[in-house]
C-alpha cells in the first residue's frame, strides 16, 4: 500500500526520492521543485530575476522620500492580497518593526500575506494572531521557536520553506521567490533611503540580508528610527533601491539586537570540545601564516576562537581573515594584528558593531559575496576551517541543525549549509543533551550531507570522516583522540540506555529543507495530531 | 523634395523631428529609437535586464580564477563574431589594456565586434586599424579625439551613440545594449576577481564605470598588473560576477592614469569666469551651511573651486558634501573640514586616488548612484549647484558639449548630461575660442535642454535664464555683471565681424547623442565628404 502524504491546506502530495534517500515533495506550495542530486551537480540556465525599470521622473528631485506611516507606505507600494513581504532578521529578537507592519497591513483590510522573513524569532509570536486572522497566510523563511512549533503542529496553512543565508539570496536571485514589498528596519538612513546598520540608537552592524531584498523587490521601503542628513554614509542599502522612508519612534529593542558582551561557555565538556576542535586545527597543520577561520557566536565556538586565537599568539602565526559572525574576540585579533581581515556577515555584540564602522580592515559581507551557490563562487570555499554546531550527527557525518530529535522544528539553517564549504568542517557538538544522544543511526532531518563533514569533535573524542585521509593521515601520532564515530556512538548509546525509540511520524508535512542549489534535502513533518 | 539621409552603412533611414525640434533616426545600428519627448516625461515598463544564473559548481572551489592571457580569456568568455566586448575608462589616456584585447581577438581570427566602453581616448588610436581589418566594427561610446574624427569623416562601419555616464548605465540595465564580455582593468585584483581602483602600481581611484559592465555582462574578465591575496579589499568589483583573472605586465600607464597635480587656469579671462561664478553662487545665496557643490577637473573648474573654498573658510561655511571628479582642492576641503563628504565618480589626481583609499568620507559613487535616471531618484538633482563647461550655447541655453561648430565629434557627453539636474546649472565658458563665438543662435549639436541650464557665466557677463526668476530676483542687487544672453552675444558677434557661415552638412548620419533616459535628443553629421 503506498502511502499517503498532504501538506497544511490538504493538498495531496507526490513525493519523490532525492539523491540522499530523502523522500520529498514535487511541488511546494504551489511551484514545482527539484529534488536534491548531490554536491556540485548543478547547471542552472537561464537569467537571474530583476526589478522593475522606475524612473527619476516618478521621484521627487529634492530627494525627499519621507511617508508619514507604514500604512501610508504599504498603500503607496500597492499592497493587496496574496503578496510576499520581505524582512531581515539583523534586530535578532529585538526586531519591533514587523509587528507594526502586519498591524499596518492588517489596519489596511489586506489578507493572506506571505512573510519571507531572511528569519523569524520568538519576538515575532504575534504573528501568530495575524496568521489565526488571515492577514498572514504563512512564513517561508526559518522559524526560530513559537512560530516553528506552530508550524510544527501543523496549524500553518503553508509549507516553512528552509532555505540557508545563500540559498535565501539564490532563492530571490534565480526568481523562485518574488517579493512584492521589501520591508528594512534601518539603524539609520536619511530621507533619499540610504541606509546603515552600523551606527544609530539601534545600531545592528551590517545590513547584509537586506541587500537581495532591496534590489529585487518591486517596492522597498526603509523605516528608521534615525533619519539623518542626506548622505547617510555607508549606504549599506542604496537609496536608488528604495520607494520610501518611514520614521518611526521604535524599530529595535537595542538590548535584544545585539549582546553588550557574548558569553563564553562555562561547561567543563564544551570547554574540553573547543580545546580538542583548537588542537585538531592546529594538529592538522591548517593553522598557518595567512590561514582562515570561522567560527559562531555560540559558546562552544567562542572558547574555540579564544584557544586558537591563544595558540596563532604563541606561534606567532597570522590568519589573512577570519569570517565572522563577529564578536569582540575577532575585533580583538584584528586589533591586534593577529588577522588582516575580519568578513563579517552579521554583528554579535556591540564591539563588532563598533570595530565593522571604525575599522576598514572590519569588511561587511552579503549572502551576495560570502554564501550565494548561483554566483561565479563564493566566500565560503575560501574558508580553511569551519566550526559550526548541529542538533544531531549520524554515522554517514550528515548532520541535522533544524529539528530536535522528537521532529520539532525550532532552528533556521542560518549560513550552517553554506559554510560546509569551506576547507575543512568541524561540528563541535557534546556527545549527547538532556539525556538524547547527538549521534544518531540516522539524522531526523538533513540538513547537511556528510560528505561536507569533515570531523565531529565531542567531549568524548574527535572522529575524522574517512573521506578525508589527509586529515588522518595528518592527525595520527598527534597524541589527541582520534576515535571512529560510531565507537562514540557506542559508547553514548551504552551510557544513555541504548538508542531512544523513534517517535511516530504524521505523513502531514510542514516544511521543506532546501540544499544551497534551491533543490530538496529533506522533509518535516508534523509532530502532533490536529 | 524630401532629403535622403543615410547611415555609414548605406542604410536609407526614415527620420522623425523630436519634442526639441530636432531631427533624428527612427532606427540606430538596427535598434529602434524614441524620440526625446521632454524633461521628465518618460514612464518606462518592464524589468532590469539581469545577467545569466550561474554555479559554483562551475567554479574552482579554491577561488582560483587565474588564465594565462587575454587570449585564452577571451576564448574561453566564447569570444565569436559580432559579440560586444565593454570596457571602462578610469585609466584614460594610459590605458594600455584595450589594445591588447583587441590584437587577442585578432589573433583569434574573430571580425566585426562591436567595442562598448564608458569612454575612448587618444591612445585607442591602434583601434582605428582594427576597424580597417574588421576586427572591430564600429565603437558604441564616447568618443574622444582621433576616433571622433574618424566617425566624423564617416568611415566608421556604424553609427556613434554618445551616451551620459548615467546613460550607459541606463542602456545596460535597462537591456538596450547586451554586453557580451567585459574586460575590467584593475590596478588590484586577486586570483578570485575581487579588484579595486584605489590601490596599486596603475592606481586610478574608483572602478564606477565598470561597475554596470561587472552586474550585466555575460561574461566578465578582470586583467590586473597587480595580484594581490585573497581577499583584495575594498572589492568594488565583486569576484561573485567575475569568469577570470589575466594578469598582465602593464594594464595601463601611471603617468596618464592621474595627473601628480592638476593644473589651474591661469588665463585671466578664465580666471576672471571662475570668479564670477563663484561671486554669483555667494549671491544667489546657495553658499550656505550644509549646502553641495559640483565641479569639474578643468581649469576654469578648478580656479571656481579654489574661489569658492576660499569663500567658504572666510564665512565658515561647511557644505554637507562635494561631487567630485575629485582632486587636490576637494581633498584639501575636506581634510581642512570644510565639508562632510566628498561623493566621488572619478578621481582626477594622485591626491584624489590617495585619499579615497584613507578618508572614509571620501565616498566612491557609480553612475548608478549618481546619474541612472531609471533609478528611484539618482544623487545629481541633490547637488545645489553645478559648474559645467560646453563648446556652444544658444539664447535659449540649449548647450553642446560633443561637437565643435565645425560639426566635427571630438568630445564625449561624460556626467555632463546628468549633471544638469542639480539645483543651478551654471556653465562657465569664455564668450570665445580662436574666434569662434560660443553663444550662437542655434547649437550644432544639442546636448543639454535649455531648460536645465540656468546660468552662462563668460567674462563679460553673466546671463541667467529668464525661467530662473528667483535667481535674478536673488542677484538683482548683487553688483555682479548680469546682462542678457542676446546682448553679450551682439557684443561678441560685434568683436569677432559677425556670426560665422555655417559650414554645409551632408546628411550622412554618423553619430546620435541620447538623451538620459535612452531618448535621441539629436544627430550627428559627416563633416567631410569621402
Amino acid at each position: 500500500m503506498t502511502e499517503r502524504y498532504v501538506d497544511t491546506a490538504g493538498n495531496l502530495l507526490e513525493m519523490m526520492v532525492n539523491a540522499a534517500g530523502r523522500l520529498v515533495p514535487r511541488q511546494v506550495n504551489g511551484v514545482p521543485q527539484e529534488p536534491y542530486s548531490g554536491i556540485r551537480r548543478d547547471r542552472p540556465t537561464g537569467r537571474k530575476a530583476a526589478a522593475p525599470v522606475r524612473s527619476c521622473s516618478e521621484f521627487p528631485a529634492d530627494g525627499d522620500k519621507l511617508l508619514p506611516s507604514l500604512g501610508e507606505a504599504l498603500a503607496r507600494a500597492g499592497l493587496r492580497d496574496g503578496m510576499t513581504i520581505s524582512s531581515h532578521h539583523h534586530f535578532r529578537n529585538g526586531d519591533l518593526l514587523m509587528n507594526q507592519v502586519f498591524a499596518a497591513a492588517a489596519e489596511l483590510g489586506v489578507k493572506e500575506l506571505r512573510w519571507f522573513p531572511s528569519a523569524a524569532f520568538p519576538c515575532h509570536e504575534p504573528v501568530i494572531r495575524q496568521m489565526e486572522a488571515g492577514v498572514v497566510r504563512y512564513v517561508e523563511g526559518s522559524l526560530n521557536g513559537p512560530l516553528g512549533d506552530y508550524a510544527s503542529r501543523g496549524k500553518m496553512r503553508g509549507t516553512a520553506v528552509l532555505r540557508s543565508h545563500g540559498g535565501r539570496w539564490l532563492a530571490i536571485q534565480d526568481g523562485e521567490v518574488h517579493v512584492d514589498i521589501a520591508v528594512i528596519a534601518a539603524p539609520s538612513a536619511d530621507s533619499f533611503g540610504n541606509a546603515t546598520g552600523d551606527r544609530g540608537p539601534s545600531a545592528c552592524g551590517s545590513l547584509g540580508f537586506a541587500l537581495a531584498d532591496s534590489l529585487y523587490a518591486d517596492r522597498v521601503i526603509v523605516a528608521t528610527d534615525n533619519l539623518v542628513p542626506f548622505p547617510c554614509v555607508p549606504w549599506q542599502i542604496q537609496g536608488q533601491n528604495v520607494d520610501s522612508v518611514v520614521q518611526l519612534d521604535a524599530i529595535g529593542d537595542p538590548t535584544q539586537i545585539v549582546s553588550g558582551t557574548t558569553q563564553i561557555t562555562r561547561s567543563p565538556d564544551r570547554l574540553l570540545i573547543a580545546r580538542f576542535a583548537a588542537d585538531f586545527v592546529a594538529a592538522a597543520g591548517i593553522l598557518r601564516d595567512g590561514f582562515s577561520f570561522q567560527a559562531g557566536a555560540g559558546g562552544t565556538s567562542l572558547a574555540f576562537t579564544i584557544y586558537l586565537t591563544q595558540m596563532m599568539r604563541q606561534r606567532g602565526v597570522k590568519a589573512r581573515f577570519i569570517r565572522g559572525g563577529s564578536t569582540k574576540y575577532l575585533v580583538d585579533a584584528l586589533e591586534e594584528g593577529l588577522t588582516d581581515y575580519i568578513l563579517d556577515g552579521q554583528t554579535f555584540d556591540l564591539a563588532g558593531v563598533r570595530s565593522l564602522r571604525e575599522n576598514r580592515n572590519h569588511v561587511a559581507t552579503s549572502p551576495f559575496t560570502s554564501y550565494n551557490w548561483h554566483g561565479k563562487g563564493n566566500f565560503a570555499s575560501l574558508v580553511d576551517v569551519a566550526v559550526l554546531g548541529a542538533t544531531e550527527v549520524d554515522l554517514d557525518f550528515n548532520a541535522n541543525v533544524v529539528t530536535h530529535s522528537d521532529g520539532r522544528l525550532l532552528h533556521g539553517i542560518g549560513g550552517w549549509q553554506d559554510a560546509l564549504f569551506g576547507g575543512c568542517t568541524i561540528l563541535a557538538v557534546p556527545s549527547f543533551r538532556n539525556r538524547i544522544p547527538i549521534i544518531v543511526d540516522r539524522v531526523t532531518t538533513l540538513t547537511g550531507p556528510g560528505e561536507l563533514i569533515d570531523v565531529v569533535v565531542t567531549e568524548r573524542g574527535i572522529a575524522i570522516n574517512p573521506r578525508r585521509r589527509d586529515l588522518l593521515e595528518a592527525t595520527r601520532r598527534s597524541g589527541l583522540p582520534i576515535r571512529p564515530l560510531a565507537e562514540i556512538k557506542a559508547e553514548v548509546d551504552g551510557l544513555l540506555g541504548g538508542t531512544p525509540t523513534r517517535l511516530p511520524r504524521f505523513n502531514r508535512l510542514i516544511g521543506v529543507v532546501k540544499w544551497v542549489d534551491g533543490t530538496l534535502l529533506d522533509s518535516i513533518w508534523q509532530v502532533d495530531s490536529i
